[in-house]
């Protein structure tokens, strides 16, 4: 005879279910309605609290815990906290990350009296907060007393994991320490499977443009990495050979080095042979691949004339026709029977060797970086500081590419094997990479964060460099110094003063946020071989939190970047 | 014979319309969409730009300027730039605080196609940030190819002046350099002036409360310092020798060592003789004060006995009955006109000396102080440090004061004639004083402003320190370094470790952020001679940006805020 699952409150019914999904670390700033939570995440089993100095940064952290992890929290308070945090919720709604924001909110008899209480407008109208959540996330619930916290805890834990999009959770202070049945927590949430008529559906009408196509070729995008489905896509590769391209946002999906990847694909933008390869499909598969001006070269795509396969999490189209109720990785699944029935022979080490030849194209092999360190004196440039850092990247890195030069700079640069890309071309909200290289090492720490940022980037939100300190976290981080927005000089203003920055000392900067612990090295590099010397000394010391400051011309962009500006201009509609 | 108003282009006749009004700066921070717009402040006679680390600081300094000024401007871009700026603009909100947010949007052309844009969520959506914008501004016009942009411009910024509320612009890419009439332009915007008949009805009805009333005491909020009415509120004052209170966000309203001048009312938490005449009095003028559980003690207020006449910066109520369509300054010339009619003599100085009896209650002379000086080696105390602080202030301060301890710890002493005092009470967003510093003393740049702030507010917007300095700024700052959130601790989580914030060093990290200009002195201050000896260096070099570090206790609270904290607790309802 089983006993029944004890009652819990409702705090600790949501912190067991967010290390049931994998949640051992919640983000966010303590504020006099949320105190009461953050008492209950001193409970066993709770996820351990980051407090970071902003809400911001709590935002960003969480997304880059969660694109690492599949999941990710933060915790603010009613009002100010919340609306501080939203830019970073709407990051992850267009980037689509499942992150769960939390919100501690006043008592529900004092929001039902409309009582004038701070941390509002003073108009008896508690709905102004929820409303603004509405537009940047895919579910929102508040909790009161007449509703049933576990089942709208799990209906809208369960719309964030279907639709990889944040969802927006407030608890008022009178509800948080409600008994609720623990029951339901017996069964673990997970995405909501594929409806067998939508897969059978979705196989009978891929089926007839996949046999005859000669040239298939897979392109894949960001949702490949939401869905966690990137050993899948290589089994498709390599099941039948086919070339896979990614969108910037998904570089190193499939391992770059791999002979059946092509390189990213971005329009217009991309190298000669990958856009020879996307373009000339019969059938280009759209592997969690959206355009986005930003990845496409500003529109200047051309994939009308290939039969079009596009998954995304969780749906799919054929050639525009939507089929509803399929998931990403039952849509692959398919996708790969169908081609394997097909094949008249096995897929031989022939067909390796003829792709591995356009996958070598883009290599840029040791040779090539000992070139730059036999002319160590040289002014460093981003042409030469992207290549340098791609060689030099540590096994199992992952990489966060801040928006400007620092994401189509390392964009055009193959990575490691086993490498991890995060980017935020979609949002490209500056200084969204600092945070989240926070969320990123927390949640993997066996893996060497790299964070490359721009300085003015890094001023929006450096106050995190010290919570990364604190968590005694050791990423390397490449600031890219060049005095300005420079992104946005080569858009427009190049040499008008709005693009200027303050001026700070970085090694001081970094030594007070640090409470002159020692904990950081900052290290400079003007030259070619400044970089290399101190990128060695960054990889050599892998329990050291590494800041290296790299001074480049505030004029000077990565072709890539410069390619992508022109063609957003030809493409202003 | 006239020549036409040549024409003029939208951004030109927006930014001329803000010079009207008084705006010598602009805040924000540079963005793709916004580019266009920035090009335009280089204009001949536009407003000078400042750029600010982030938007959420831009938002606060523009909050902070309009204070001082009546009203103030930022500019963001679309998406990430306008939703990391929504906090500060809720607080503009929250506390009446006239302030304009001007947002570069994608061209119109691009939107009405849904055209998938980065700074978008990809889902065709363009009204997204508009939608939560409308829960935190008092209206919000999108220009687009088909509007009157002066005519809506002009609308906006009507609203904007006749309610003391933000307001949001949002200006596609395309509409910047549309050509328009600069007609318009020849007449300057002010408050749309009060209606005649509200004004006859106001008086109908307050001249038969107040001539037999025996006591009539003003309570003064905020809303006389956002109307502009202090020097009226004095005049109606002294025309009877009424007593005047105020709420804690309009201390100083009337100079605190006014005779007239009762001191600050906040329910439970007054000074017991404040209490018994406000709370004494027959007939109440609350002029601009608005009840807030953080301005009346938890809202343990007992104001029943007394008739109400309520004024408010574009209404007034009495007893509860709204007039609408009086502006505050002639709700005042109203009852000044009733009370003086009503006298049976002119006011004695008699009358000065008795009230002067229940002002002098609250003044610290400087003989305390002394003996502060006589124990210099006394550690510090929250009561020491705002007793010091205020008997020290340099003459024609402004003191901005941060949510937690600073506010309520300045609140409680008497400031000096001719302060101004800008704190956030009804939004409490921890840190908004810091950029709001930097707005304010720009705006006043012959008042030097006083920062009173924590550490952990400090952590939240510490980037704008970078950009005091670089604008050569000199105020003084009073960071309140107790290791935490300590009004936090106070209500809750006493040792919990969720109210713990980073170690940084801030002389280092000061050094930083002014690029190791020597620009910044810091001093630290432990014990009270130490906080004396850098109080009086800093009164003494007027063109030093000082920055004081005081170190507290961390549980260590102001008497004021313990008591206020004890009395919302009561008040949990």
């Amino acid at each position: 005879m089983e006993t029944p699952a004890p009652p819990v409150s409702v705090a600790v019914y949501l912190f067991a279910r967010l290390r049931q999904l994998g949640v051992e670390h919640v983000f966010g700033v303590p504020g006099d309605f949320n105190l009461l939570l953050l008492e209950e995440l001193d409970e066993l089993d709770a996820p351990r609290w980051v407090g970071t100095a902003n809400e911001l940064g709590a935002s960003y952290a969480a997304d880059g815990y969660s694109r690492e992890r599949g999941f990710g929290a933060l915790v603010t308070t009613y009002g100010v906290g919340e609306l501080s945090a939203i830019n970073g919720v709407a990051g992850s709604f267009a980037e689509q990350v499942p992150v769960l924001h939390i919100v501690g909110a006043p008592r529900t008899t004092a929001t039902a009296r409309g009582l004038p209480l701070h941390h509002t407008m003073l108009d008896g109208d508690a709905g102004h907060f929820q409303r603004a959540a509405a537009e940047v996330t895919t579910a929102q619930v508040v909790l009161g007393p007449d509703t049933e916290p576990g089942e709208l805890i799990d209906q809208l834990l369960q719309t964030i994991l279907d639709t990889s999009l944040p969802g927006y959770l407030s608890i008022p202070e009178d509800i948080v320490g409600q008994w609720i049945s623990g029951e339901r927590l017996a069964t673990t949430l997970t995405p909501t499977a594929s409806s067998p008529s939508a897969v059978a559906e979705f196989r009978r009408r891929v089926a007839p443009m996949l046999e005859p196509a000669e040239r298939v070729v897979l392109l894949a995008g960001a949702g490949v990495n939401r869905a966690r489905c990137e050993r899948q896509l290589r089994r498709l590769a390599e099941s039948a050979a086919l070339p896979v391209a990614t969108l910037l946002d998904a570089k190193g999906a499939l391992d770059e080095r791999h002979p059946l990847s092509v390189g990213v694909y971005q329009g217009a933008v991309s190298a000669d042979d990958v856009r020879a390869v996307v373009e000339g499909a019969d059938v280009l598969v759209r592997v969690g691949a959206r355009p986005c001006d930003t990845l496409t070269g500003g529109f200047s795509h051309r994939l009308d004339d290939s039969a079009l396969i596009e998954l995304d999490i969780d749906h799919a189209a054929i050639d525009g026709h939507p089929i509803h109720g399929i998931r990403l990785a039952d849509a692959l699944s398919v996708i790969e029977t169908v081609i394997v029935e097909r094949l008249s022979e096995p897929v031989t080490a022939n067909a390796y060797r003829l792709l591995t030849a356009i996958a070598g194209t883009h290599a840029h092999d040791l040779d090539e970086l000992d070139g730059a360190v036999t002319e160590p004196d040289a002014p460093l440039t981003q042409a030469r500081l992207w290549q340098t850092v791609a060689a030099m990247l540590p096994t199992h890195s992952t990489v966060l590419a801040d928006a400007g030069t620092s994401f189509y700079g390392i964009g055009a640069e193959l990575l490691p094997d086993d490498s991890r890309f995060i980017g935020q071309p979609v949002w490209s909200s500056i200084g969204y990479c600092l945070p989240a290289a926070l969320g990123a090492q927390l949640a993997q720490p066996d893996r060497r964060t790299v964070l490359l940022i721009g300085d003015g980037a890094a001023q929006m939100t450096i106050q995190e460099l010290g919570t990364i300190a604190r968590e005694h976290l050791k990423p390397i981080i490449i600031l890219v110094d060049n005095n300005g927005y420079t992104i946005e000089r080569a858009i427009r203003g190049t040499h008008s003063s709005y693009n200027d920055i303050t001026r700070w000392n970085w090694p001081m900067l970094a030594a007070g946020l640090t409470a002159g612990s020692g904990q950081i090295t900052v290290s400079q590099a003007a030259t070619n071989g400044e970089l290399f010397d101190a990128l060695h000394e960054a990889r050599t010391t892998p329990d050291q939190l590494v800041l290296i400051q790299a001074h480049l011309d505030r004029l000077d962009v990565p072709g890539a970047l410069g390619s992508m500006i022109d063609a957003l201009a030809q493409s202003a509609p």
